[in-house]
């Protein structure tokens, strides 16, 4: 069984990018050309139809230019059961294209919970099952309730070669209400980072390149706690959510890398798959070339944080 | 619209208990009767079928005892899509039999995405759309995102008159491992607590009993904490796990309530839905007898917390 974090340190040096798409679903902002198929007001079932072809066309799009894609579970999650089999549709049409798919999922539970919420997102999928699943490469935990309601998950991931990223610093702009209270020597977020350092480097989970499957998120609007996080846990792959529509630049991402010039996955959803909606693509391509804005988005995506590498 | 702390408390004026009843469906402990018609291996659509007959046989059961369940989202997200459609199943069939229904799903996360799953678990149903959506009349919420991750709920909750509870202080043994961490004057779960009385006092959310719409997860198996908890949010009604299977009594849960009486609905999950697998229920019942058992439990737990009271 191969480690997750060689598995996704292969698809970024394959692809020559640690860039990530986030597939962020929102109904009222698909194409028209996609969703005037459907009748208004839109039953669920039908908007999770018209989900399902704009993220079919968003994977083929993207799928050639970086390594990964995280859906986010909650835009499917408003459709109801319909929605949930097009969000089980999305990890399965990312895996087909060869991409590592990352369950931005957020989930976190007490123990005998945490197993079942591990079992639907990282447990194994019986031969005869091809799809409805939501098993992905990876999925965001949240670590609110302590060690027993993260272990679970790492137990699962590490039995399935699948991995996980701990919500540590988010990178929201109340993200510090919580995360940065100052317990003792250091704030909560400092904690939480040193129990993903103690978590992510038990026996077994440490792959060939020197990365753990326990992997932490990391907002990119924190540039300066990025940069302490990256020391205190030296094995563990950042997944850098606010590239982008948030603010974040490639200078606001360089801290969460390495000296390897690895260790970190840098997010961006609504600045690429509503590319056609925000400058500069809107002016260039507006919806009639919505399929060709996105592409652009993501080339420049790459060719912005390549430039932060040299 | 009502509010939803008046609607519960009516609820549990009507029983006369605050005793709620948890629904965590494990297919492997479903009694053989029902899930002999399902082959094994089993799939997850016929998993998924057979534990929509058992909730259902469930629901029958306490409804006329308690008024209130909880079911837990984490077993059915097990079974895929399949199994968020009998989660769908579960809060339509409790609604129907008049029960309050608590999705116990601790969604958390950012702006736009906490409106998502606002969305998904407490927003408007659409007329012609009539079942396989998550809406319950309340969920629970993770806060270590902060208030911009919180406020989209309880936005959602004062639109339709429904609720939340937001985890303060979690039942589990490692809870104290990040929330009870002493941050300046006081613990995080103190902190989250102040946020949750400031969050849940603000115009419009209050009831007519004096009682928040924004309500707070605090474990039976914390006594202590529960009663300065008490003090620090008085209008926040407080969903208490931990009872029963967990270790937790009435005399546990006392601290809990107001002294008016109110403040706490108490839930219970294992020890009565598999009753028949438990002393004493195992021997006077066996599982020929499930239904008699669950029933003799559900009422022993009313009994009990009613002792509590006097």
């Amino acid at each position: 069984m191969e480690n997750f974090a060689d598995r996704l340190i292969a698809a970024i040096e394959t692809k020559g990018t640690p860039a990530c798409v986030g597939i962020d679903p929102v109904y009222e902002l698909i194409p028209a050309e996609i969703t005037r198929c459907a009748k208004e007001p839109c039953a669920a079932g039908a908007r999770a139809a018209c989900v399902m072809a704009f993220h079919e066309e968003i994977i083929e799009i993207v799928a050639p230019h970086v390594p990964a894609v995280k859906p986010q579970v909650a835009f499917y999650e408003m459709m109801g059961a319909a929605g949930m089999a097009a969000y089980a549709d999305a990890l399965r049409r990312a895996a087909q294209k060869g991409l590592i798919v990352i369950g931005d999922v957020k989930r976190g539970d007490i123990g005998s919970t945490a197993q079942a919420y591990a079992a639907a997102h990282l447990g194994e999928i019986p031969p005869h099952v091809h799809d409805q699943l939501f098993v992905a490469d990876a999925i965001t935990v949240n670590p609110y309730l302590g060690s027993d309601g993260v272990k679970p998950f790492i137990e699962a991931a590490r039995r399935s070669g699948r991995g996980i990223f701990v919500l540590v610093k988010t990178s929201n702009k109340s993200s510090g209400e919580f995360q940065d209270l100052v317990a003792g020597d250091s704030e909560l977020f400092v904690k939480v980072a040193g129990k993903v350092n103690e978590w992510g480097t038990q026996p077994g989970l440490i792959g060939s390149r020197g990365y753990s499957c326990v992997g932490a998120v990391v907002g990119a609007t924190y540039p300066e706690q990025a940069a302490r996080l990256r020391k205190l846990m030296p094995a563990a792959y950042f997944l850098v959510p606010g590239y982008g529509a948030q603010g974040g630049s490639a200078k606001h991402v360089a801290p969460c890398f390495n000296p390897d010039g690895l260790g970190a996955i840098v997010n961006s959803a609504r600045g690429i798959i509503y590319a056609w909606t925000r400058s500069p693509y809107k002016e260039r391509f507006g919806e009639a070339r919505w399929r060709d804005a996105v592409e652009a988005a993501v080339k420049d995506m790459v060719a912005d944080l390549m430039r932060n590498e040299e």
